[in-house]
């Protein structure tokens, strides 16, 4: 359905935004934004990283309601919601990685937002090569309203649901819902606990608080070694549901399904399950990934991976 | 003396570097490539953060490389450096922040090379604001070569010098050399200590070595909250001594000079030693900082703080 997005070829594309910083186009509804993939955002796969693409998604909601002029705060909040001391926050998010650029990689970024809920909001991504126009990757994520001093979700005041309804687009979600629920992990299901983890001072935002793209660093902590040697994250669905801040101390739990972790070199796709949890025990997010073998999608390429990497 | 390279202004730069790969300006021997800040670059001041002016270092050596046709393997060696299975490593870096640009501004770095006594490489970089021309960051960076299998450091070999000679810039060093030796701290000399520090799976590089910039978060980690919250980075020296594997347990020690750490608030400026070391004692890093209180440099630009960072 969301390929009723043209893709168009990228020449006049970056000739129209010089310095990189993104543009409105498609009747003003969606945002557009190119990034190519530079050297320290690729890792020990020669990819880029999961965290890298979670930032892309992350740059353009930003500078897409920068260029609305909604950004009342400088930082996503738009002018009635800064009077009423509400922030945005994101409650789930989903990623689906068909495949991931490499180094010099030029990555086409579309944004849009939707209607979600009564309350909420949908915002989706499509990111493409940008020579090619392949879709590289699909994000979809549900944000709703915070008191930035009570920390309680709010409902949408009508004055924000004027300033943002004109730039709601009437486009299909770009992932279909998944209706399975997150299980809740425990000691006695986890089969992997990482404790002790704490935010390094680069980990924290603008308010003292970690980034949500993190969370994914110290999820993938408890994940045990052998898959990520050999899979690759082809899906991702995260619950958002407390804030850390500076002096949290978190537990990361892992429990893999779908495979025998002693014999995962020879499996197939593997399915995780996840939580981040404070130490009194609160949930701060849980989440799903799915795994697919490593060069499953791209096996006629290994001949041109260079003999350092093998 | 740096001065000679002169600042143009920007428009026809982008024009010739749509996509932000940067070029090779001043008659072939200096590279050039601009970066605009993004928001997951700052941090908790709202500035690029340190590691991500490293980053741009790292970034725009290896695109230097690369666009001269001196990237033999994709990550820096030369060819005749393949055939002979050397690779670069960084020994000693300086890095001057007159200024840390923040999210939006653009970024133009200059890069060249020039030979450093028999056997090493210097590269050094001017870091200027794109729209003004003023000089944000300089850095210099001694490099030699280590032979891959016996990662024993070695002689550049005549058919090397006769690849990359033709490169070298005579332009004077960036930063004046600091004749100072850096001291080894130990239990006793260091006055903060983290210990049980280990490399993420993200901050492993192609060779499944720890990346040289993941190296400032972890001598970060050791330095008081106190020094971060009311000081900025003003200069660093490291000097690498060892490399990190994925399963390195490493220590981080401080310690502070030029104040009493309980005044820091009142304090001018500070200055810092660090080491890195493995659990068995081996030195990973050595390290000193030069700290200035925060806006010290930008008095009059606090009224434009939004409330939120306050």
């Amino acid at each position: 359905q969301w390929m009723m997005l043209d893709w168009k070829p990228k020449r006049p594309d970056v000739l129209m935004d010089p310095f990189g910083f993104g543009r409105i186009v498609q009747d003003g509804l969606v945002f557009r934004q190119n990034f190519s993939i530079r050297s320290y955002e690729i890792g020990a796969d020669r990819t880029a990283s999961i965290e890298t693409l979670m930032n892309h998604l992350q740059e353009t909601a930003l500078n897409h309601a920068k260029s609305a002029g909604l950004l009342g705060d400088g930082f996503g909040s738009t002018p009635e919601m800064c009077k009423r001391n509400l922030i945005w926050v994101v409650t789930r998010m989903h990623l689906l990685v068909d495949r991931y650029p490499t180094w010099g990689d030029v990555v086409q970024v579309d944004t849009w937002v939707s209607s979600s809920g009564k309350n909420g909001m949908r915002r989706d991504w499509l990111l493409r090569d940008c020579n090619t126009g392949e879709v590289l990757t699909r994000a979809s994520s549900v944000w709703v309203m915070m008191n930035k001093q009570t920390r309680r979700l709010s409902k949408m005041p009508d004055e924000v649901r004027t300033e943002i309804g004109p730039y709601f687009a009437d486009i299909p979600p770009v992932i279909e819902e998944d209706g399975r629920k997150l299980s809740k992990l425990d000691d006695n299901t986890a089969q992997y606990i990482r404790t002790g983890l704490t935010p390094r001072w680069s980990d924290l935002d603008v308010n003292q608080h970690v980034n949500n793209v993190k969370y994914i660093g110290w999820i993938l902590e408890s994940a045990p070694l052998s898959i990520l040697e050999s899979h690759e994250l082809s899906s991702m669905v995260l619950e958002y549901r407390r804030e850390c801040v500076r002096d949290s101390m978190v537990q990361s739990l892992t429990a893999v399904s779908g495979a025998d972790v002693g014999d995962l070199m020879d499996a197939g796709h593997v399915e995780c399950q996840h939580l981040l949890r404070l130490e009194d025990g609160a949930e701060v997010v849980r989440g799903r990934t799915e795994w697919r073998p490593k060069h499953a999608k791209n096996f006629g390429k290994l001949g041109q991976v260079p003999a350092e990497s093998a």
